[in-house]
């Protein structure tokens, strides 16, 4: 007789249902026919009753079999009908798999806004429709051909936007490369997914800021890597946690995020840049650069990037045009080594064959256009102005319970709510008033911090937004 | 003292090699240090001589330690120079990780392509680009506006392709379904991927065809899933082995592709796919129905697919403008049950964050205008023309060395060789003489089997190229 597995990182429960099922479906017991009692079946699977009545609970929530207090439990006759057909147990198939759901609060607030799309939304990372260059994107679109072929793109991305991307990480971020060193990816998003799936394995650590954006990524998780944190202050991440890390835990990667880091909206300074890089490259130690925010630098300046100072080849580099252009765009890439940038590429080819090629030559023909340098210019000015509403009307609203640093670049501003608050219910009265924000806590840090994010509001929102973020706030503490 | 660990999965020499390089990294062997003798350490550490033989290869191959005969092990004075710095090992890095890379052939063939673009081209499975609507797709995006929203997407993917798609479907694939149980996503092979990493865990098993299109794609192994076939004839599949199948293996699902079946071109009989889907409800076993050339048939005619005639929702419907528009713009669509199109977009959103905007418009477009019915005639008409070309060609060139079912769809013909041969030869040999083929093995069969593809080339090289592959193979006969 079968028994379950008590090695199985399946549940006996979950065995015995499945086992069940199947004995059911094979007719062994036919519908309307009589099951053994919980005891009598534990007893037969040398298990506790209590792991019966889970399976029994498990197969009644399925329709598969019924229970009658007094008459014991049957094969249901309904599910079970005429023909012993049946629709696939989607509930388990779903719940199978290695990937892991997103965050709660995440799907919390995605939720909030799909229902009421009226919401103030200081919670989504991207930029308001008046800051996307809508019109120039159309406007090329409309002047340019498109008629050459379409088929499969060259597996690392379409040519002449590597070609361009050379030019630009040239000119813009210092960094000189060929156009075989670069992926081009869906995003940032994709930069890590890929870098998380091909280059490490489950069980491998690694380091990541504390708070950081990876940390709302179930990715890191879902690909089995165990996440030790690196404090981030007002000078940025500090680094001198990773020789420790690497010793204790032989950690493989760190992952940074220098320029106006998402959450917090740091710049790493210049002597911890130095020490990071000296550091990892004693320790042979990759370091994944996220760097999606360095254009908009509301004076201008260029924050030279760690890749643009990496003698030792370290370092692997992630842009995108998602913050400085369109999120909807995706198109992001990456700066590698050879041998890794062909490994990746090789890797999606089996996810998903590669980006359109109609997004890749927009975001080619945007950034060699005369509209490229204006859009920046407009951009940092029109998120400096939104920065200083928000920050005003913090200071108006909420004095004395709020502090945080004023970011000088980037979409986002991270505040310590400093009376003690619950996250959850902070969230659930802000929704109900018509706003919503990320709780730090999605970020990794404690509770009582919220990333507030100005770029995707509209100007006139985000006094009344705060606003009603101050109600919500007094509402939870009174 | 530390000793490698027997029970992990990482060989006993790569343990060796990885400690010794961290001690070396942490100066307990500075540059120019001698290393313990081969035979020393091997007594130290309770292995073989031939383990640490490996270990001290590995670490030479890297340039971390020199031997010189006569004088032993030393740490590379080269490498670790003047500061002990150094870059990451690569090399380990793209090793590792859980993907499996491309088939060795379809490397061979990428390369070939790269190096060769003259080559007459059997091998993509992909439309010639006077086969793609390129000009239709133009004129729409010069008089269409694309000044909208260019935010992240809906997790599913755009509304209005979403519901242009709930129309085609019912209109071109008699399938009744609504926007919220479709899925946009980068092509057949991103649903395919979604499928294979989120719905079943490793050490599923699947079936799938024999030959079939699925058993090209490194994403099954790389997934864990084991693989058991079902065997394709003139009918299309053979679906009596799946009860036994799920008996012996407990298969978790079912991958078909009953229109025009890549490799064999086979279209899957009325008879057949009512025991398809009679068994797999018995059995509550879902399917996967790839479909992507069902609108290419040369006569118009419509085959229904599985999907319409699925009482018991057991079918995953899977399609694709890859095959009867262009491949890159890499959109496709999924529909499922609800429950399922919503895990999957809420783990692709950690993937890629969703496709670009860009081409699901251009895509919601072309479906909506009057460009695509007539784009469709021309393409049957232009595909049924070459596949006659190729026809010709093979019974004037390989009279009696070859046999084949004439393909009355899709893009592909399945050619047996009648000779024994050796693929890997005659791959060479063609490639030599300007041609690329898929050797029938890529696809789970045995060798001497051909697919071409004569979907790719342009009409007047397909005679050509079919004579310099009756050279090839009688190159590798003689
Ligand atoms: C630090 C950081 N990295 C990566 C991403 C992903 O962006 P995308 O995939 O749109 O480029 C974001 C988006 O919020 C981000 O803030
Ligand atoms: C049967 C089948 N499925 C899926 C694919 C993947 O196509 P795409 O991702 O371009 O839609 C192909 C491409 O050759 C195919 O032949």
């Amino acid at each position: 007789m079968w028994k379950p597995d008590r090695l199985s990182a399946q549940p006996l429960y979950q065995q015995i249902a499945n086992d069940l099922e199947r004995r059911i479906s094979y007719g062994e017991f036919p519908p309307g026919a009589m099951l053994p009692s919980e005891r009598k079946l534990a007893e037969q699977l040398g298990v506790n009753r209590s792991t019966v009545i889970l399976a029994y609970a498990e197969l009644r929530s399925l329709g598969i079999i019924e229970s009658r207090s007094g008459s014991g439990t049957r094969v249901s006759k309904y599910k079970w009908g005429a023909t012993p057909k049946h629709t696939p147990n989607w509930h388990r198939y779903v719940e199978g798999g290695s990937f892991l759901p997103n965050l709660p609060f995440l799907r919390r607030i995605r939720e909030a806004l799909q229902q009421n799309p009226e919401l103030i939304d200081f919670a989504s990372g991207e930029l308001a429709s008046d800051l996307a260059p809508a019109e120039e994107i159309n406007a090329l679109m409309k002047v340019n051909q498109y008629t050459e072929y379409l088929g499969y793109n060259h597996p690392q991305g379409y040519a002449p936007l590597r070609k361009s991307l050379v030019q630009y990480l040239h000119q813009h971020r210092d960094i000189q490369t060929t156009d075989s060193s670069i992926l081009i990816t869906s995003g940032s998003q994709q930069s890590l997914y890929l870098i998380t799936q091909c280059l490490l394995a489950p069980g491998d650590a690694v380091a990541i800021e504390d708070p950081s954006y990876c940390y709302s990524l179930p990715m890191f998780q879902s690909a089995g890597l165990r996440l030790f944190r690196l404090p981030v202050d007002h000078r940025g991440v500090r680094p001198e946690g990773i020789r420790s890390l690497y010793k204790k835990h032989r950690i493989k990667m760190v992952f940074v995020n220098p320029n106006f880091q998402n959450p917090t909206g740091t710049l790493l300074d210049e002597e911890r840049r130095n020490e990071l890089l000296r550091v990892t490259s004693e320790l042979g130690l990759p370091i994944v650069e996220d760097d999606p925010f360095s254009l908009t630098a509301y004076d201008g300046a260029s924050r030279p990037p760690l890749k643009s100072i990496d003698a030792m080849g370290s370092v692997i580099y992630i842009g995108s045009f998602s913050k400085i252009a369109a999120s909807g765009l995706r198109v992001g890439w990456m700066v590698a080594p050879n041998s890794v940038v062909e490994r990746l590429a090789d890797a999606r080819q089996q996810m998903d064959f590669g980006l359109s090629i109609v997004p890749q030559k927009v975001a080619e023909q945007f950034l060699n256009s005369d509209y490229f340098q204006p859009h920046l210019e407009r951009l940092r000015m029109r998120l400096l102005y939104k920065r200083d509403l928000l920050i005003e009307a913090l200071r108006k609203e909420l004095p004395g319970l709020v502090s945080f640093m004023v970011p000088q670049g980037g979409l986002h501003l991270w505040c310590k709510i400093i009376p003690e608050v619950n996250d959850h219910r902070l969230l659930e009265e802000a929704i109900r008033r018509g706003i919503v924000f990320v709780p730090g806590s999605v970020y990794g840090s404690d509770s009582g911090y919220v990333r507030f994010t100005y770029g995707r509001s509209k100007a006139d929102e985000i006094e009344p937004g705060i606003s009603k973020f101050a109600e919500a706030l007094r509402s939870v503490l009174s």
